[in-house]
Formats: structure tokens, sequence, C-alpha cells
């Protein structure tokens, strides 16, 4: 049977085992959501999976199916819950996606979870999965449990943003569909990638508020926040390399007990 | 930029002319679950959307990313919510996934939808799912979509179950993670498949009755519900065939404007 | 003041006494829901309260007020939610009431309880709600409780199926206001059925998958999914004596201490 | 086949001829609580149920299935939650169920129902799930329905009220299980009343605020909140008599169109 | 820094040390809803707030925030969920607010809890958040933990209501916008009170049921359900005076360990 | 009677006259939230009340009672939900608090809504919450509905920040509690502020992801995530202009009709 860092592509005798071994196990958190004319839907499906299976693979651990449906699109972060092809959950039905995972991955005596996301909209409500998880399950009972949330792009260090950007970082918000997202996706899944089609109607200039229920037309046709110039798989390796490297040190800093297989 | 029958492959200017075209969208549902020490978790998975891919090839449909967390699973069906491995949403987060999905392709005008479910338990809480969509969007609002659902062992012909079971079919229930989930997933992913892991402690004999919090102890230790004995390729092959033929042809029949690309 | 099976009808000290001695608590789950233009729309209600109230009766047992109203009826196995006369509780809704009834139990120290089911569409929320009483309790805590969960279809014994139906036994769910529940009715509430209204227009052959928002016209238009021919009050004794034995059985069975008054 | 004033005994055509022919449908709500040593459980299920019947069989109306648990019993007005036999449901639980029904009727063409609650507990859910089912249903769509909600209480004349109590009326709430409901039961089903066993510990003498988890024991022992003796028979026909009048007037009052069958 | 009443005027460190040392933890529940063309929206939230505050001052109390939004209004407490101005609450979101601060209150070892309730249709969500918090905390896990639940209308003294009332006490309920919470108004911010807009078109007469949607034309115009003629600031002070004194006195008996400062 | 910006403060008829008119209604958003030993804990309340107050005097605008309970304060941007005095809200609680103001306002005919948060954990529930009150008004009905959503900080121009660090703006997360907040409550209320208890353990140097269920120490013992050097009441009156002539700028650019009393 084959060996593999995905959890769900082994049978269970074999993921007791591994978790009875200390192997951490992570949950990547995504989204099906527009990433301009150039870029696939999945973008925030294909980068926090494969970050995670690198990393996974570094320490031993285990990767779980990746939630592929995200927290509603914005404007601002996203384009907007109304752009065609973004498929948009309520914040309340991705929280609870969250927690139900990681009540059960408890009572399956896993104690220690790296979620790793790749959805910007979807902080919040992990956020609240992990709380209403330790809500369920007590905090004064999981004296054992650590779980740690990691945004990717909140792993890549200041000299990378800095060779990537030499003009200065715009911040990874307005890099929806950007340089960042562009050049991962070059180095991890080029043929879903077309920059001949990268329309180059970006930057957004956002205003400074939000408008409900239709936005300012602030948002670029082609869904692209920022830019697309420059990106490559080049720096897309410079940024996974980041992202995996910190996520390694960040393990082997807080999980307290050996966790390599 | 790559062809793919996978909406979230395509980026959003695609999926717009496909959607607008008249494309019927495939949500697969499945689950993470034991199946036996023989096959991998991921078995709901796996079906399912391998079924939805050859279906929407043949229909010029798009198929969703897959829904990868399972209602809870029961012994009976499944072996059980605190079965090693097995990772459960409860009903309700379930039907909240659905009914999200399908309101939100519903808004972006997708009028065709059909669900592929791999997971016994789903299939209560997708149906739910469904009515709180038809709910929130208004019964007498949406008179032009139409949604399939499909369980796709109920699409195997009779025939075919004689052919793979001459002493009689033992019934959907029990063949968790029996000779019907074991053959299709050697035709479709044999390394994630080991018979010689499969230890024959089967079949269970339920009582016609359930009990919590601590079933009886009936389901057999492997996870397997019934025999895996028998199971081939060349069958798994058979059950696909007839699952694809038969979505075919109740999309033929069903979708009244022609959809094929 | 009255001796009585029914929980509702004695006074709390009574009850209290009652539970003290270990007295099994049962709860029949039906549902309001068309059963052909022969029979009422009480069936679902009628037959688990019988069953419940003969087994309790021989187990020392007491018989909680039925749940009246049941989840949403399908099509395939009811007619639908449309259905004139069918009311529909949502499975969100359904599962709360047995959690919050089997909570309330437990803290009222009752420690076996049954829950006895006439509806099929009330399977999964029986369950969601019994899982949700347990995450709510914690499955640690509750180590003295068992609740057993029956469909009384389930209980009936191969050989009275093979009496009833020589030729075949067409499977519980077409059995929707067919010879089952009309024979169980007529040995119960002859009143309630008048097999001169039964307009045979059944047998429904149903496409093998669902559609929504509008259902296939494939429900036959009296509501009967099979057949009435051929119904009788003995034929429902023989099925009652199963289920009630069969219950009676399984207390025995299952309850260690001793529970008859 | 039986005439008969219960929705649930009659067939569904029965069923939707007397709704096209605008009968009224009434929803009784009780609950399953303690009612002092000397009554049964079920007198909240009893008296609006009865109630119920004699105003619909007046007004060509038909009844419901009596929803059997009711929210939360509180100590002032039932004795409170923890007490022995009391069942609970939450509030959202029970606003729920109303909110169901009254959605279902409302598509099923009823457009004049008429709850009537039996326990005090229900008046705030009760109004919540009326108020919830308007909110789903469309505030501006409902046009021609007209929801009636009567706590049978407040039915009873002034000059009944003097009769029963020439010392003056201590109010609905310490009535519970007293003199006018006691007088009810021996009117409606004297086998479910033993006044030898009221034990006069009462009446309570209540703290003008609330304490929680550990009420004040300022409930008496027996569940009885004020008094039983001077309970008759003959007064629970004259406190019937002015609900059913009551209601009888209020429905021709309101519903403009006739509807005796 | 200010010495205050306010919780939330001071700094963490002096509201933990007011905590540890036994400080009770008042809770004001409004609502902003109309009062008469002579007052403004937030009588409820003035008169409960005044009162904690008064009380607390005596006690060595805290006053957290007035929660401003209320359960929904009704018409025959408050003028109904559809008057002018009123903005409502569903009773689930008025209860979820109770029970995650006192949830709250309690991880931060808050073991004496004072609501202070000024808006009738409160009263049934406060004691489901109470509940709820309860059945969260876990009612075995909170021995220490008292709540007391405080309408303040029901700790005016009989003898000032026959003072104020010598024709006869209205009842709370009917007393919206009119004598008692005027003249506490006029104790209290006389600003906010202009009597010589009072338009004297009541007081109500309702029928003894609801009707929904569209209640009966019986709330007078002006929204005052009873009288506002002979309400005075000296008057206000009486109540106001009741209310304090009958919290002190409570908060003296219901905590054991002394709690002032 | 009172002139009063405060929607609360005016009598019914008045707001009813003043929202005919056009006039944009604020919702200020705040929490009840530690702020280091130097503040109290009502700094996330006062500040987007006090700019609400200001924007809306200036365009005829009123304010709602601001929601004083936020979303669960978290670590990094707040000190954390276990920090003492901090009190939190669950993201669905809040969510719905949100929904029922905005569903409401609707139903009152207010077209011009306007949320100025202080609480950087409310952001995306104020976001849930306003989708979840278009998702049940309907997208397609509320045509004429504008809601602005604006945290308070986005406002402030570069230049001034510029001036207020001249060493470069550490963000606004970090400014928890810092030069930015410390430095408006100088100016809105002094009385709340004692610089002399800061005690500079800042700034606190976050790992780059988030640990549950016991964040790590990065917190500064104090609360106070920055530094609060430097502030002073003047550099505060600048931040208030800027947000509030920004709120100003922004509703004459969004809101087509005058709006001006």
């Amino acid at each position: 049977m084959t060996e593999s860092v995905f959890y769900a592509d082994l049978p269970w005798p074999e993921v007791a085992a591994r978790v009875a071994a200390g192997a951490p196990i992570f949950l990547p958190l995504g989204a099906t959501e527009q990433h301009g004319r150039h870029m696939a839907l999945n973008v925030d499906v294909v980068i926090p999976t494969a970050i995670a299976v690198r990393a996974a693979s570094l320490v031993g651990g285990l990767v779980l199916p990746t939630v592929a449906y995200g927290n509603r699109s914005q404007p601002k972060t996203g384009g907007g819950p109304r752009f065609p092809g973004t498929l948009n959950l309520t914040a309340h039905t991705f929280a609870l996606i969250v927690r139900d995972v990681i009540c059960d991955l408890y009572r399956q005596n896993v104690r220690k979870i790296v979620t790793v996301n790749g959805h910007f909209e979807n902080i919040g409500p992990t956020i609240e999965g992990i709380e209403l998880a330790l809500d369920a399950l007590g905090r004064d009972v999981v004296r054992d449990l650590v779980i740690l949330r990691v945004d990717h792009w909140d792993m890549v260090q200041p000299q990378t943003l800095d060779r990537i950007f030499p003009d200065g970082y715009p911040g990874i918000e307005l890099e929806h569909a950007s340089v960042i997202e562009t050049s991962i996706m070059l180095a991890l899944r080029p043929e879903l990638v077309d920059l001949a089609r990268a329309t180059h109607d970006g930057p957004a200039n956002f205003r400074p508020y939000d408008r409900y229920p239709r936005p300012s037309d602030e948002v670029p046709d082609s869904g692209v926040l920022s830019l697309t110039e420059g990106s490559s798989a080049e720096k897309g390796e410079w940024l996974l390399a980041d992202s995996v490297n910190g996520i390694v040190a960040m393990i082997e800093s807080e999980f307290s007990k050996g966790c390599k297989a």
C-alpha cells in the first residue's frame, strides 16, 4: 500500500499508529474563489495544501483533506461574494466545519493540530471554529491539546518580500490574485496559470470603508486586486520555502515532544 | 491554460461561460471514514468524484470540489463515529454546507445541479441541505432550478449486482468497505488498496436496532461490514459504468435544454 | 388514581419512583403525514405508540408523549413535503426535540431509554438528536446511560414477511401506506381505515435518484406507494407481535439490571 | 370512516377539502410538567386539547396534534426545570416547532390558525415561533393569514373568577396545579386526579426575583403553588365554558369569511 | 483615575481586584422601544441602568454596559415590533447575548451576578440565556455561582402602588409608557420627557388574545398603553427607592459572603 | 424636549420624521475589553460613539445605542478572550445582533445605515451580520438600501500617521491600547486615562501564527500591545478629526439624496 502524507490516503490502522506516535495533523483551509482571468478558481486550495504537504513531509505529519469552500469573499480581499465563479459559505457554516473537525480529531487522541489557511476571509471563522471547539471540549479539559493557526503569507520573511517587491510590498490583502499568489501557482501548478490572459486593470484603489449590498466599483474587472507583472515560478519557490521553513520551525518550537516519524 | 472538467481548475470567465451555456454542475459528496484495514480513508471521496468526472466529461458538465467530510458515520453503515481515522461532521453542519453551496450556485445563475453522493450517512443531511436552500431561495422563485440527487450505488443495474453477487446482494449498507467499494477502488486507485491486509472478520450480523452511546460489538474489528473476497478492478469498472451511464441518461432525461459542450 | 403505562398520566412522585426502580422509558416518534386516501394522517403516530405501550406493559416501562410531527416527508418514502395534509419539521428542529428530551431524562436519572420510530424520515434526525444529547451530556460522563433506537418495521421477522408477502417483500420504503401499515392500522384503529377508498394507483416505480424542487410525478396520486390489497387486521397483529416481542427481547438482552416493576 | 375533529384522524383528501372550505386549524400547545402529587403530568396537554376540541367542534375547525413538550418550566410558574417528572425543551427548540408547523400550514393553504396554550412558559417561545414563521414567509406576502394566540386562562370571565375565588383570585401564575387546573381536570379526566394526595403545603410565597442555578426553596414540596381546596368538576365546567365560548366568539369576530362546515 | 461604579470605566486590574473581593456584577437589560409621544425611546435603558447604579453603589458592586436592544416588542406590552422607532432582537439573539456574557463572567471568576431588567419582553429570553449559560458551564460545576434576576417593577412595594394608584394598579403590562415609567423618567432624565406631548388616547382595552401578523388596532396611536396623568418626579423617586432598597436587601440576603468593598 | 443626536433620546414621532427626511442612522460597534493598566475597559465603546456623534451632528444623522459587547478578543489584537475584565460574545451572537438591528431598521424605512466600529475583532462578524441581513431581506428587494461599514482607524490620513509616528506606524493591530487609542481617549475622556499606570512592557513581538488554547506569552502583562509614550489629547483630536471628516465625506459621496436636516 502506498506511503502517503495524506491522512485520507491511509487505512485507519496506519492513521491510528501515526497519531499515537505524535504526528501533527495539518488541516488546510481554502476557498473556491475568482483569482483573475489568468488563474484557476482553486488558488486558495492549491497553495495551503502544497505548503501543508511539504511541511508535513518534513516533520512526519499528515495532511487532512482541504476544506475547499471558504467564508464569503469580500470585495477588497477577493472580489466579493457575487463575483462569477466564487462560491461562499456563511461564516457560521465555516466555523462549524472547523469546530467539528477539531472536536473529532481530539476525540481520536490527536493533540497536535496545524491549520494552514490560504483565504483571507477564513481567518475570523477559523478562529471562531477553534474557540467553539474549545468551548465544547472544555478549556480545562484539553490541557495537552495544541492548535497552531497559520496564514501562509504571514510566514514569508521580510527579506523575501523585499526581493519580490523592491518598490514596496502592497500588503497581503491587495495581493489577491497578484504577484504572490501568481508566483506560487506558477511554481506549483503552471498549467492553471495563463499570464497572457492577465489584463492589467489594477491595482485597485479602495476607499477606506465598505459598501453593501452593492460595493463600489473599485474591484478591477479582472478580479486581480494588484498586479501580476513580475510573477515567476522562481519567486513562488522563494515564498513556498519561507512558508514551509516557518511552519517546520514553528512545529519544532511549539510541540514539546518530538513528532518526526 | 488547461482544459479541465473541474470547475475550480478554470478561471472565472471560463466558468461563467460554461454556466451560461447550460453546463450541469456536479457536487460530489464524500467522507473521511474508515474503510477496513485494506483501504484508505478516502474511499467515499474518490468514488463519487471519479463518477462525477466521467459523467461530466460526457455531458459537458463541471465538477465542484468534493465535500470531503461527511455526516457522522454510524456503526451499521460505516463503523461508527468513534472508529479510528473517521472524522465526522454534525448533520446540521453538513446540511449547511449543501445549503450554502446550492444557494450560491443559484445566485450565479446555475440552474442544473447534480449531487453525487458516496457516503450513506450523507443522504439525510443532503436532502435537508437542499430543502434549506429551497426554503431560503423561495420555492416559488426558483422555477427554473433542477437539482438531481444521486447515491452512486443506486445507479447500479440489477444484472450487474447479479453478476457480482451470484449468491445474492447483501444490500448497500452492509457493503461498506466490501466488494462494491473495494472493486471500484481497485479500478480507480489500486495503490490505495491492499487486499493482503483484509482480515475477513465479517460479515457483520447486526441486531435490528441501534444502541448508544456504546454500540454493541457487532462491527467487525476490521471495519469491513461484509466481505472483500471476489473484489476486482474489472467488477469495479462494471459498477462505474453503470453509475456513469445512469447519470448520463438521467441528465439527458431531466434537463430539457441540451447541455453538451 | 389511575394505573397507567403512560408517563404523563402519572403524578410526579409515581414517575420518580418508577424511574428509581429502573423502568425503561419509551419515546415514540411519529409524524403527521399523508397515508393514502384510505387512512388517517396519524398512522405514524398510532403505530409506534401502540407498540411502545404493549412493550412497556410487558417490561414495566413507561411511555412518553409521542412526538407527533416528523422530519420532512420525502416523495419516495412518504409522498413528499408538499403533499396535502402532511406537516413537516426541519431535520434540525426534530433533532433538537430528541436532544432536549434525552438530556432532560438523563438529568432526572433515567438511564434506560427506548425510542420507537414509525416514520422513515425520522431515522437520521433521531440519530443526530441522540448524538447531540451525548455531545451535550459528555460521552465520558454518561457511562450508565443506554439508549436503544428502534424502527418498528426492522423488528418484523423474515418469516412473517414471507407469510404476508408470498410474492416477495417490496422493502419498507415502498411500504408507505401499504400492506404493512394498513394491516397494523386495521388491527389497532379500524375506524381510521376505509379500504373502499383505496384507489390502487400504485405501486410507484421510482427512478433511482431524487429531483428537487419538483419531484418527478412518480408518486401515485393516492399517496399509497405500493399496494393495499391483502391488508388485514390479522396480519397487523402478526406484525405488532413481532415488534413487541422483538423489543421485549431487546430490553431483556440490553438492560443488565432487571427493570420489571 | 370516522368523522373527527382531529386533523390527524382524517385522510389527506378530507383535510384538504376542509382547509379549502375555510376550516380554522387549532394547534394546542402543552407540556409534560409536574402538577402536584394529586395530578398527572399531562395537565397542560389535556386542558388545551379539550378546549380546542370543543371550540373546533362548534366552528367547524380541526385540531392538530398537541405539542406535548413545553418550554422549560420555571419555579414560580411550574416548579422549575429540575422537578421530577418535568421534561423541558429549550425556548429555541419550542419556537422552531411552532415556526415549522405554521410555515407548513401556510404552504398548504391554511389561512386561519388558532394556537391554544396550556403552559405559562410557552407564551414567549410561541410568540417567537409565530414571528419566525412570519419572518420566513414574508410579512408582506402573507396578507391573508391570521394567527390567533390564546392562553386558555385569559378567556375566563371575571365573574367566573369571582365565583370560584370569592376571597380574590391569586393570579394565573400561582394557580399552577391549583384550583383552576384541578377543577378542569376533574371535569375532563377525573381518573387523573386524586385529591386525597394533595398535601396542602402551599401557597408559595415567592420572593420578587429569581435565583439561578438553585432557586430558593419557596416552591412547596408538592409542586402545588397555591391551593387545591375547593376544586370541583362543576367549577371546571364553568372555566371550560368560558374558554370555549371566548374562543368561538373570537373566531366569529376575527375570521371575516364564514368557516363553519 | 476615576472612581466609578461602571465596570467598563475601570482598567482591568481594578475590575479584577473588585471581582476578587466579591463585588456583585450588575447586568442591566433594556430595549430601544417606543414609549409614547412624550418620552424618549431609551426608557427601558435609562431606568434599569439607574437602578443598578444606585444599588451597586450601596453594595460595592459594578455595573456592566446595559444591553440596549431588547427582545421583540409586543403590542400588548410595548406597542409591537412594527411601531416606529422600536428596534427588536429575536428571542434567540437576546438569549445568546445573556448566555455569552454570563459564561464569560463566570470564566473570569465572577460568582455574584444580578440582572436588572427594564423591558417586559426580555423576561423569557433572559431566563433562557441564563439556562443556556448553565447548560454550557455545567450545572454540577457552577456550585458557587448565584445569578439573581430582577424585573425592577416587581420590587415596588404594594403600599407604594397604593399611594400612586389610589384607584387601583392596572398591572405592569398596561403600565408601558404610563405613570410608573413616566414618573421614574421625570426623576431621572426630565429632559427626555415632555408631558405636553402626551395625547391621552388610552388606556388600551386589549382583547384577551393576540393576533398576527396584523395586531388588532387596540394599541393607542400614541403608544401609551395606560395613562400618564398624575406622573411626577416625586413618585418616580418612591419607585426607584423601592427598587433599589429591594435589590440591596436581596443581595444582603442571597449572597452569603460580604461583598461590600 | 431635548434636541439630541441620539436616536434613543428622541420620542418615536421625532425619529420617524427624521428617518422620513433621510437621516442616516449610525450604529457604533464596540467592546468591553482590557486596554492596559492605564485605560478603562470601554475604550472601544467611547471612541466609535464619539466619532458617530460628531459625524451625525454634521450630517443630520442619528446615533443608535452602541453595541457594547464585542466579538471574542484575540491575543494579538486585544489581549485575548481570557484577559481579566474582557467580556466576549461569540462571532455568531455578534453577527445576529447586527443582522437583527439592520433588518429592523430596514423594515422601518431606514435606507442609509453607517456602522462605525471600534474593535478590530468585530470586523468579520459585522460583515457577516450585514450579509445575513441582506440574505434575509433579499438582495434583489433592498435596491434602495445602502450600508456603509467603517473602522475608524482606516479613516485616518497617512499624513496624520506620519505626524504621530515619525518613526513609522506599527499598524492598527499592534496599536491596541497604544498611542492612537490612548490619545483619542485623552481627548474624549481624560478621566478614564492614567498614564502614570502605563507600565511600558511592550511592544509585543508576536510570532507569525496563533496558538490555542493557551496563547504564547507574547502579550505584555499590561495588555498594551505597543507603546503609550507620546500619547496626547492633541494627537487624539487630529485622529478624531480625520475620522469624522472622512465619514462626512463618505456620506456626502455615497448617499445620493441630501440628508442634512
